[in-house]
């Protein structure tokens, strides 16, 4: 039997002494990603009932009978299909249980209150886990800088097999950057690859489609891998053939900008100066509206987390967060330029696990 | 301007009819998947709020301003980022308005309830659009036609490349058979490709891992494409180099399974005789124990949507639903075999959108 691995024991023990504070004795997580988080359980249905004396119990489907005794080995587990209601079905007592009110359905809380005995009360918690995943432990952070090496590799070969070219389509270079990654182990991509290039490079949100990369286009790579829970992120801007002053212009000050905004990611900074880091010198640069969106976000089991470096964004770094900093300048119908690492926080100047290079690279 | 499609306000009406048969006056849409259903805004951020007498409102964030102009020429749109909330606010008067319980968070009713104006009475409604999106248009049968048949080359391809072969690793077949979707056109895989080989086999839930493949495996291939928001489903079982009596026996029910259910999936047929048709035969051969999943699900804009044909199945298959056919027998340490097809159902026999043969194939 493989032993329970602590770092799991210690995530319940802080959630259960953060609900403690709030007069609840126990608490019913169904959000597959807290599952996993909390326990290492990957099936996709899973629930856990964590009591705040830290006696827990789960539940899955018949799928999973044996993986769920596999990866956690000192959790005891019942079968039922609908996780959340079996598991306060075997309550009894008088008891406040907490239910994550942010990915309960209605209709899901409904059915729990039918299946919890009588002297149970579920009491609504919001945003507990999503606190304590923000400092990651070492084991996090290395599979974190694990991935990143790995969708690096993958951008490498891309780059170095002469992918990214005049004639090719978005579609061709997002399939082999996205056939690379998995062919070094990625599971899937993080999110759907982003190959944007000339008047598509000025959308944030293009996908990659069927235009072809012409000479003089900039070409924005925005990807991911995801490989056991976790997520990695990141984007470089290329161009292809010759380098019009516009483009050269932009990506500077994108790149002077996103240097500013790792330099400013120590712990103690708040996010709304690790934003305004990077904002004030495209805004200085004259391009302000340009730049449409916030500066970065938390990496982990998701690719968006928290912290949020934005203009709204609350509170302040600590050693142990991860961070992307991902400013860019979007002029439609011209073009755009964005550049994004994703950092370790650490207690000196912040770790870069997106080790690609950033000067300006013409293919 | 784009023309609006009637197919979209054609499914609005046959939402307001519902409704009104609920004695609801309006109804608020968040889940994205019925957005799209209902309009064709393919963002990833939208809502639309749709009153008794078809007039309708969306709202989206400032991403998608010129996006959902274009998708939904014939709706007006507000601007406002979490749209649930933002619709709501925009009404008065005494209402009845609807919203969709099973896909609304706890969270999200109650920042719906704080943004409705007095008067306004939120109502949980359930399964009336899954209901709706039951029967498909020609427009999408011929889409999810396409799709199918872009799969279907890919795997095509793969095979003939000798792709699926002794020495390679699930994870390598598995990689290029999405490459090979990819460059045919498709946006993303449908759901993780499955290659399940040797003892993997066994396990209907399988992904795709490092295990080599060898001479005298059962090699099971399950994938799809994902193109403008349809989807894609089908499953081959291969055989490397040699075939064991047990893999042409255990080969044999299941196809014979699998015919039998596609030959009972005529309008009027119920789910649960869909069901046993397959599960029939394979009971009588002695593996009914090993067929450990239901039969078969409807596929669309999910992967998996009604109808289910399964044990419990309700009502019956009707012309213009999709349904596919995947029994499989999975015997634990030894080896297992699945084959599925989607099928469409028509007035007559149903059509194989699936067309990769069926014969066992000896790689």
């Amino acid at each position: 039997m493989a032993l329970a691995d602590t770092r799991f024991s210690n995530r319940r023990r802080k959630l259960a002494s953060t609900l403690a504070g709030q007069r609840i004795d126990g608490v019913v997580i169904t959000h597959l990603t807290h599952v996993r988080y909390l326990t290492g359980f990957s099936g996709s249905n899973g629930g856990l009932l964590l009591r705040k004396d830290l006696s827990a119990l789960m539940a899955t489907d018949g799928r999973y009978t044996t993986q769920i005794a596999d990866e956690v080995p000192d959790i005891e587990a019942v079968l039922g299909r609908d996780v959340g209601p079996h598991l306060l079905s075997q309550l009894d007592g008088e008891m406040r249980v907490g239910y994550e009110a942010d990915y309960v359905s209605v209709s899901q809380l409904k059915r729990m209150e039918e299946a919890a005995p009588e002297g149970v009360t579920l009491v609504p918690v919001s945003g507990v886990i999503e606190d304590i995943r923000l400092i990651k432990d070492h084991i996090e952070l290395q599979k974190l800088e694990e991935l990143a090496a790995l969708a690096n590799q993958a951008l490498t070969e891309l780059i170095e097999a002469g992918e990214v070219a005049a004639g090719r389509t978005e579609r061709q270079v997002a399939a082999d950057l996205e056939y690379r990654m998995r062919m070094l182990g990625s599971e899937r991509v993080s999110f759907d690859t982003i190959v944007a290039s000339g008047e598509n490079s000025a959308k944030p949100h293009h996908g990659a489609d069927d235009r072809e990369l012409r000479n003089g286009d900039l070409v924005t790579i925005d990807f991911g891998a995801h490989l056991r829970g976790f997520n990695s992120d990141c984007t470089r801007t290329f161009v292809i053939g010759e380098v019009s002053d516009f483009a050269q212009e932009i990506y500077d000050i994108v790149l002077r900008a996103q240097e500013a905004g790792v330099k400013a990611s120590v712990p103690g900074a708040s996010l709304v100066d690790v934003d305004a880091a990077c904002r004030d010198i495209i805004t200085e640069a004259g391009y302000g509206e340009y730049f449409v969106h916030s500066t970065g976000h938390g990496i982990g089991l998701d690719v968006h987390e928290g912290p949020s470096a934005a203009k709204t964004g609350k509170g302040e770094l600590a050693e142990g967060m991860t961070l992307t900093i991902e400013p860019g300048i979007y002029v439609p119908g011209r073009g755009g330029v964005r550049i994004e690492d994703s950092l370790i926080i650490t207690s000196g100047s912040p770790k870069i696990i997106t080790a690609y290079p950033k000067d300006l690279q013409v293919l």
